[in-house]
Formats: structure tokens, C-alpha cells, sequence
């Protein structure tokens, strides 16, 4: 699994964005391998009517219908054609209560949730609210190039061991400098079963060609 | 001016958010008042497809392009077909160097800027910054059916008082409550160019009809 | 164990902090029944004088030594003499990360860390963080004066059986709407280690005699 | 005025807090310039205990006595010796209302409110809501020893333009980058009644040294 979180690049918005999701979703009908987007939430209905592949908003809040002016609200992002929501991003980090309320919410709705850690340890907190997945990124490698799964494999590792002890099922992906194919094979080498990325995908020359080489990545450790 | 705030109402979201905007596009067209609409983030886009009239971010974040995952970007709402956007709503409150550095994007993006304050000090301040649009809304009238207009008259007195001092040209709508054609004439009256409403229209039985009412409102003002 | 919460009331706030724990202090060495009392901040220097038994900072910063202007450092409130602190307290709630980094700051400053959760999903992701303690307190029951223990008897249940399934050692307190006596023996029946109170004993017209009370019945349970 | 911000920096933590603070005293004596200090919430009471010049809080919250765990509560920074508080320094920011509501709260409780705003735009907004003092600091020269006042010059003089449009009472400082006294005296000529100073003094071999500079650059203008 590899999903591509759009962030705010310019590379990745409006109609970018859209051109963008569409070859995720090529590459995704190619390699038979699950590619997501995660566009920003004023463009989730243009993406979702373009692609067919899960659409995840970048946060959602927790809140409840009504009184909530300039929220996001899980009922809209759903309406809109998103299939699952990032939560705690750890450039949208969210109040450990809050992420409580936010997983109840997308399984009261219907949404995938995606809850990212910064690490270890606060990835096995994350894993006790079970959501569906769970990203376990270095905030200080992301944007860098510099690999997560080459450059802290041990934070990798032990956010397996650490998750493993309390949720046995949840999908763990790792993020932060994924760059390269290799960088995605090393991270499913490790015991994970994807990835997130952003600036790898979105800010690269070939977008395609890249996501391409990931998904193949992600083949070769299935064999 | 009349602008129509939708919240995160179930009434205002999705498919039924671009259902409100046709009716507010026909009395805008109908009556040749101005009305605008709000709706959520990712419900822009379809909305401003629909409709020819304002449409208004609910908020966006002081945040530049790039790693600003989950925020809510001048640009990507602009491109969704928001001609303005809120800020600091009551329910969206802002630090102040917030404010201040949301309405600079606003002017370099092209975005009308509508800046809420709680009371007459809070609108001062907001008016030396230099925003479009200044909105007084009172917050324990939100959502009350008690306007603003009527019941703390002397609210909006006051900010068009001490508002004025500092900022002769902002345009002064007012809201909290407004509910009925009266309350908009009232909020007029005062010295307001418009009313900012949610619930008495989104929440009304028949929004058209109430919405005709206000704008027919505004007219017998000008007269 | 029974730790006194002193919030912000006024009365114990000031000189009438110093006499409440002074009270508090005078229970724990008569019962000997573990009494320890949380003052605000620009108080613990004053009773952290005035008695002996533990003191806690109500809350501390994810921050380190610098450029944090009004900010709650851990090296601060540990020279004014607080012996640990509460943390993620439902009126002061954190960011799942800073929970995490606050509770490490603790063990390098020498603080014992008590974080607060509202529920025992949460309690259980706080567990897996490894503080010294940790105390269930659903929010909807704190300053009613309806005991957690009797109210929602399986909140404490559960959460003592979730936290123990991923941290076997973590002290487990529970909180809010505790006031008699027997709402603390019904909390130690259930498998707690002790309570968090706060109005209980602040706003009581006799604080002694009820941390009096207190303290018995955590010595019945006992026997 | 001379006010020192004593942050969170080990220099000014505890004992040596009060040593800091006696310095300041020192030359508030000798040299008949008013100088002030700002010292952690845990050091409020020693710092007052041990001098008799002006003690400010480095912020409040805009809450009331009763259930704010964690929260620093005007009425006890007050009783701990406090005779003003700092308000919005960058470091501590503030939501526009809060703003607002910390200083009508001030003003209720008997307490100095000193406002901190980036940039002229925000000194203007602030200076409408009639603070006693008002203290311009750029938020990128804080910490440098790149003081504001050679600088930045310019920031200085258009913050005092558009406050004294606004509001031709309020004290106006300046801050950041402030380390010499030649700094303090340029200040003054722009039009300033003092500075706020923080690592300039706290981070100083010899802070009393300086902060006689300080003083004696105040007096040297007003000849």
C-alpha cells in the first residue's frame, strides 16, 4: 500500500492535484498495487469524482453536525467521495482525546482511518485506540530525502515490536523521506506493509515514473 | 449584503449544500441584493460550479505552500472557486497576529476578507487591520433566534461607533440571531451594510422564502 | 493515595493553599494514608514550604530551558519543591505527542508524572506510555459531586483491565464526583490504588474531616 | 521603564530568579529608572517576597476562579506579589479575544497589562483595547542581539504613528535584539518609554553591569 499525502504544494493542488491523483490511479491499475491520494479537502470532490482509488482527507475534526463554522466535519469529506482520513499528521497533531473522538467518528461514518505517529512509543498509544492504519513518521526526516526505513530502521522495527504488543491487526506504514524505490522495498523488508509519502512523489520530476518504481517495490518483497 | 453561513449543518452539507446556494443565487438574482454563501471546505467547489454568486471559505489557515498538511490554504480555496473567505468566527477563533497575517494572504491571494469580533473593543481592533468585511456577532446570540439587532441593539451601535474612528471605509455587517426579515431591516437601521446569518436561513423550513424576506429587507432600507 | 486537586478555586488559592495543605498534611500524618496536594503554579513554592507530603504542579510544558515566555517548565515548578505533577488533566488536555514528551521530562527532571484520560480507551494509551500514574477521570462527572465509583462503575473496571493488559505496574487512581467516604472504599473495591478529587474536599465546608474520611476508607479496604 | 523577561531561562529559575531580580532592584534604587522584572509563575512569590519594584506575571489566562486545572489564574499571580502581568508576548500568543478578556480581567483584579504585538498593524489593533502598556517586539530578532531599535527603526516609529492614532495614552516599549545601552537610547529617541529585555540582561556575564547601562541610557534622553 502507498498513499500520497498532497500536503499544501502547489504541485498538488486544484487541477494539479486531480492530474496528480490520476496517475496514482494508473500506476494503481498497472501494478495492481493499492495506491492512495490524500488531496487537500476543497479539492476531495474534483479528485474523488476523477479516480477511483481511496481518497483520504488530511484531517478531520471532532466535532459533531451544526454549530461548528470552519471545521472539517467527517460527514462532509465522506460526502465529498473521501474513503478515509489521515488523523494526526504531525504537522496537524491533534489532543490524545481528540484522536479517541476522531477514530470513533470515522467508524460511526464510514471512513478509513490513518492515524500517524512521530514514534515508537506513541505509536503503540496510537495502536491501543485501533484504528484501521497506522504511520510511523520521524517528524525530523520528513521532506528531507533522507529514508526513514535506511536512516532510522530501528525506529521502524521497534514500532513493530511496540505495536504488535497491543493491536495485532492494525496496517502499519512508514513514512518520512521515502524517495526512492529501494527506500519502499528496505520498509516492507522491516515488517511493514506500505507507505506514506509526500514530497517524493508530489515535488519529483516524474511523478509517474516514481510511484511506479514504489508500487514495483512493493511487489518484489511479496515474491 | 446578506451572507449565509453553513456551518457544518447536515441541511447545509454535500448535495444539499449546493441545493442552499441555488436558492441564495435566486433571490441574489431575483431581488439584486447581494447574497453570499459559506459553505464547508469541500463542498467549494461544487458549490461555486452551481452558483455565479460570492462564495466564502469558512476559514482559512495562515500557512504557506508546502508542509502544512490538514490546513486550509488560501490558494487551494481560491482555486476551488472562493471569491472571499471568514475568519475568526466565533467557532474559529484566531490569534490575533493570526488575523492579521490571514488578511495579508487574503489581499495577495484576491480573496475578500470578512473578519468576525465578539463585541465593539474586538471589532476596533479588528477594523485598524484593514479587512473587507468586519461582522459583529455577539456569540451567546448565535443559533438563539434572538437577533442581535433587536436585543443588544446598542452592540451594534457601538462597534459602528468605535469602528468608524479607526476605519472609515470596512463594510459593517452584523449577526447573531437574525431570524426575520425585521431584524435584517433593524440591523440597517443601526447603521450595518448587511447582515452574516446561518440557522435562520439554513435551518428555516422554507430558506427561500425566508431569505426573500431579508433581502426585500435590505431594499425598504435603502429607500 | 489520595491527591488533592486545587484547581483554581479561590478557596485554595493563596494564603488559604498554604492552610489547605497544611490540613492535608496534617490527615496524611495521622492516618498515614499517602495525602498529596496539587496547587497552582504560583503557589507551590509556598506550600511546598509549609509541609512534607508530595506536591504537584497542576500541569508542565513540552519545553525545554530558553525562549518560552509564559510557560510551565518541569525545572521550575521541581526548584519551587513540587515532587511531580499532573499532566493531561481534562481541563488542561495535550497533544498526544507533548503527553508523551512531558512524561519524559519528567524522569530526566525527577518529577513523578500522573496523567489524567477521560476514558478507558485512553487510559489504556496512556498506559502504554509508562508514567508513574494514572487516573480515570470521565469528565462529565467532575464538581457534580456523583461519585465515578458508583456512577459509572465500569469505567474504572475497564480501564483497570485494559491498562493492566499493556503496563502491569502503572498506579491507577480514579477521579471526579468523589466526596464521601464510601465513594473512595467503592474506588479501592474496584481495584484502584486511590482517587483524584478536587471539589470534594476544596469546596467542602470541612475539608479536614472529609480527607479524614477519605483517608479511613482507604485503610478499611485494606484490612 | 526597563522590564526584564526572565522566559524560561535556567539564569533565571528559582534562586537565582530572586538573585536576578535584587540585581534589578538594585538599579532601580540607584539609579531612580523604574525597572521591572517578569519571572516564572513558580517564582512569583520569592522574587515579591525579596523585592519591593514592579513583578509581572509572563502571562494569565482569560479564565475565571473555579475548574481550570492548569491554568494561571490572575487572583493567584496577584495574592503570589504579582503588580502586573506580560499579555500575548510572541512566545505565548493570544487569541484576539482573549486578548481582550485578559485585560478587562486585569483591570477587575488590580493588575499592570502589558501587551506584546509583532508588528505595527497588530500594536495598533492592540492599542485599541486601551492596554496600560504596549510593547512592540519583531518577533525575528528575538534572542539575536540584533536590536530592534538600529535594526529595525522603522518598525519602531510606524508602531508609534498608528498607535497614537488610535490611542495617545498607552505606554509604548520596545523589544528584541535589545543588548546595549546605546540600544536602550535609541529606543527612546524613536519615541519609546523603555524596553522590554530579555537574554540582554538574563544571558549577560554581568547582568547588573548592563543593566545599569540600561538605566543610565534612559536618563541620558530625558536630559
Amino acid at each position: 500500500m502507498v498513499i500520497v499525502n498532497f500536503k499544501t504544494f502547489s504541485e498538488a493542488t486544484g487541477r494539479r492535484a486531480v492530474e496528480l491523483a490520476k496517475k496514482a490511479e494508473k500506476v494503481n491499475d498497472e501494478t495492481h498495487v493499492s495506491v492512495g491520494v490524500a488531496p487537500q479537502f476543497a479539492d476531495i470532490t474534483a479528485v474523488a469524482e476523477a479516480v477511483k482509488i481511496p481518497v483520504f482527507a488530511q484531517h478531520i475534526d471532532p466535532i459533531k453536525l451544526g454549530n461548528c463554522t470552519g471545521h472539517v466535519l467527517a460527514e462532509s469529506v465522506k460526502e465529498a467521495g473521501a474513503t478515509g482520513t489521515l488523523i494526526n499528521h504531525s504537522e496537524r497533531q491533534l489532543k490524545l482525546s481528540d484522536i479517541d473522538e476522531v477514530i470513533k467518528i470515522t467508524r460511526e461514518v464510514g471512513l478509513v482511518s490513518l492515524v500517524c505517529a512521530n514514534n515508537p512509543r506513541i505509536s503503540a498509544a496510537v495502536a491501543t485506540l485501533k484504528p484501521d492504519i497506522l504511520a510511523i513518521e520521524p517528524p525530523e526526516l520528513i521532506g528531507t530525502g533522507i529514508p526513514v526505513s535506511k536512516a532510522k530502521p530501528e525506529v521502524v522495527t521497534d514500532t513493530i515490536k511496540l505495536v504488535r504488543k497491543v493491536n495485532p491487526k492494525v496496517t502499519i506504514l512508514c513514512g518520512a523521506g521515502i524517495s526512492h524505490g529501494e527506500d519502499v522495498s528496505v520498509a516492507l523488508k522491516l515488517g511493514t506493509q506500505g507507505v506514506l509519502v509526500a514530497s517524493g512523489i508530489v515535488k519529483a520530476k516524474d511523478p509517474y515514473t516514481i510511484l511506479c518504481e514504489f508500487a514495483q517495490a512493493t511487489k518484489i518483497k511479496r515474491v
